[in-house]
């Protein structure tokens, strides 16, 4: 039922284009959906996607044009003149896509495609829209939108209706306004469709309705929307004139990004970076990880090497390392994780830091205990050192605890100082956590060793 | 003008409660959204909440009922009689949450409350929801849709359509169907308030509309409406026949926990589980990765225990063995977080494996040759061991590289036999890197000392 991009399509889509067998072009451009195309032509070469684009009928292919990767789109672009890109193009797609589209063309080109935009209103819309920041509601937000003034009746309200209704795709919501374009509340249509047609709008619209500024952060827009399940959410400036609206397969983008993000830093990644990037943006992305990686391997290298001439006595305390390094940044990673997630999902709830902490240590307690038993009981077995099985038990358990409590801790500090506590998940904890470990093992060795 | 639950909103909550102050309650309970409500209700104790929820007006009361927390809407509906539960709660609210809602219920109690339903469409449409599994379409969707007839008019549709919208709360699109309740196409509101009353909906409905099965895997439904940019989409049954319709709303949670069980599998967290879970729930959630960090350390041990003999002799070998085996985990992370980002949003592309493994092997040429030759620069300077030095180096280069590749290869075909790629970000590939790792650095440890 849903198409799916084959490498056998894309061979028999290349030498359809090759034998320029146009009926099928055509036939196949018409039946797929735009998105669709949009993946079809970033993976063809140029010169078979200008061919290939030149079947699509118009007002799809300015919304195929919204779906193509930017280099792809940046292309296609450079082909059309500014008289083109405003007739073919802009003029066949929403204002949010448009302005999107307009931003990234270069500035001179830029102003020429908005002096040959033909409807005014459309122009102005998106110049309005250019001024406002990215990441904020104003950048995110479209201009068509159906809104009614309070005073008029239902009747009055259809008529208005379809002229508003013909310049737009979808109708999510009519919003109604008063005479100076102040946002009052919602008419749901099913109300519009119940009620007598001499109604006045403002005995039947629904007052409670939530709005966001133009500079409200497109991550608040996003928790709003997520939290509330809204499919559309309108925008007003300070004076709480009705500028625009939101819809939510623009957050959906978002919701995914934010999420995503904490993963890639979760993973040591600090850019946002896809398996088909060039090989060099991969490789910086990944660099600064393993560079912390680096010196916190370095430091740990000392730590050790304070410790050199008991390794010498007592080597098998090396056979260890790895152990509680490795156990110590992962329990810092799993309560960080905990902590990070709950903040992006609003979900920590009412407890202070201080019954958090207390929590964790009951994690610790429990998972440590166990898994100092564990390897108390093999080391009994299997070693014949006393003094080294109580080392790596001791150590372990009081690994796992501080990395716990270390793991909680700092996301929840970061996030009260505003930094983005998904960091703590990153390269910065897991080094800390694996030097802290290893200072802890030995020191406690050297204990032992003293006293078995 | 975003509502934040506070401590102090919270604390003047139940000074309200206790001293019965019924105005500033039913005041609050009026302006509060019901989403915000249940967050109030899931942080007070079961006897303040029952009270505070007395001042609830019936309609708003039973979407609060739908937004609590499982545990305290079990609780809330443990203390209602099936006829109570069936008429304020079902009855007020969508079928697919109604479905939710009675799922829930004690078998016993479950039947009840369906045989109290008044309407027999609505208790037919919940029984008809309960029997779909849950992870697909069909546990997904609600009844409540507006299905015009391909033979009427517009007229006629608009009469329709308010005698069905009576029942709804929002309408997000018009269902065009055949006398067979077969599904044809969409009806855009805006075409339908353009064109005259007389026209018949056949000429003017859109024929291309995406649609799934009631058997669609929830994943694919989420994907299918984020690639194709949807809002609502339609559900069939197997002869094409209309049988209920999915919001956005409730498939961005599905997004949402796609993104973070990836994150989660990442972080070494085994189960869905939140910082306001129990000690012992977390503390299970977090355990199998430490068993496994646990049975790989003691296979860590094993390796390193084989060179007891070289780090007797040369104790300095041992400092770097937490260097080692982090930078292993740490590029295997790296490489298998980004193949399975990539599964996750179908930005893969058409490269093959090999193409792939290719390009990880240039990322790991140039991070490790970074990497290796800092380190070099260091031990020249720092350390008075040759051997040791070029160890350490060659060591490095050889876990970056075998790790990014083993990273890239091992959720490829994981994903190849369809079992979950995140697996590979997990505990388990960390773990294999790490003793790889070990193995490689020794064995080309006791090399250097031969030749050096």
């Amino acid at each position: 039922m849903q198409f799916e991009l084959t490498k056998q399509y894309l061979a028999d889509l290349r030498k359809a284009i090759e034998g320029g067998n146009t009926t099928f072009l055509s036939q196949e451009m018409e039946k797929l959906h735009e998105v669709d195309i949009a993946d079809i032509l970033d993976e063809l070469n140029m010169s078979e996607a200008k061919f290939l684009f030149s079947f699509i009928e118009e007002e799809k292919a300015a919304d195929v044009m919204v779906e193509l990767e930017d280099d792809v789109r940046e292309k296609f672009l450079a082909a059309l003149s500014s008289k083109e890109i405003a007739d073919q193009v802009i003029d066949n797609i929403e204002s949010d896509d448009a302005a999107d589209v307009i931003a990234e063309l270069p500035d001179k080109i830029k102003e020429e495609v908005i002096s040959q935009i033909e409807d005014p209103e459309q122009a102005s819309d998106i110049v309005d829209l250019l001024n406002y920041e990215e990441g904020t509601a104003g950048g995110l937000m479209a201009k068509e939108l159906i809104a009614v003034n309070q005073n008029w009746t239902v009747m009055k309200c259809l008529r208005e209706m379809r002229i508003q209704a013909e310049q737009m795709e979808d109708v999510y919501a009519v919003y109604v306004v008063n005479n100076n374009n102040a946002l009052l509340g919602l008419l749901s249509l099913n109300k519009m469709l119940v009620a007598p047609t001499n109604s006045i709008i403002d005995d039947i619209f629904d007052k409670e309705v939530t709005s966001v500024h133009t500079d409200t952060s497109s991550e608040e827009v996003a928790n709003i929307m997520d939290k509330y399940d809204l499919v559309v959410l309108p925008v007003v400036d300070e004076d709480g004139k009705l500028q625009g609206r939101i819809t939510i397969d623009d957050v959906v983008e978002i919701i995914k990004e934010e999420a995503e993000k904490d993963y890639q830093m979760a993973s040591g990644i600090t850019e946002d970076v896809e398996s088909s990037d060039k090989v060099w943006i991969l490789s910086r992305a990944r660099l600064p990880w393993l560079l912390i990686g680096l010196i916190g391997g370095i430091f740990g290298a000392k730590v050790i090497g304070l410790y050199e001439h008991d390794i010498k006595i007592y080597p098998e305390m090396a056979f260890f390392i790895p152990l509680i390094a490795a156990m110590g940044g992962n329990v810092g990673v799993q309560s960080s994780a905990i902590i990070v997630q709950g903040l992006a999902n609003n979900t920590l709830g009412m407890e202070s830091i201080f019954t958090k902490l207390v929590k964790e240590l009951g994690v610790a307690l429990i998972n440590g205990i166990i898994c100092s038993v564990l390897i108390l009981g093999y080391n009994l077995f299997f070693s014949d050192s006393m003094a080294l099985s109580m080392t790596v038990s001791v150590a372990l358990l009081s690994v796992i605890i501080i990395a716990g409590l270390f793991g909680t801790l700092v996301p929840l500090l970061l996030n009260k100082y505003d930094i983005d506590a998904a960091l703590a998940t990153g390269p910065f904890i897991t080094t800390i956590n694996d030097i802290l470990g290893l200072a802890v093992y030995f020191l406690i060795g050297r204990l032992m060793y003293l006293y078995f």
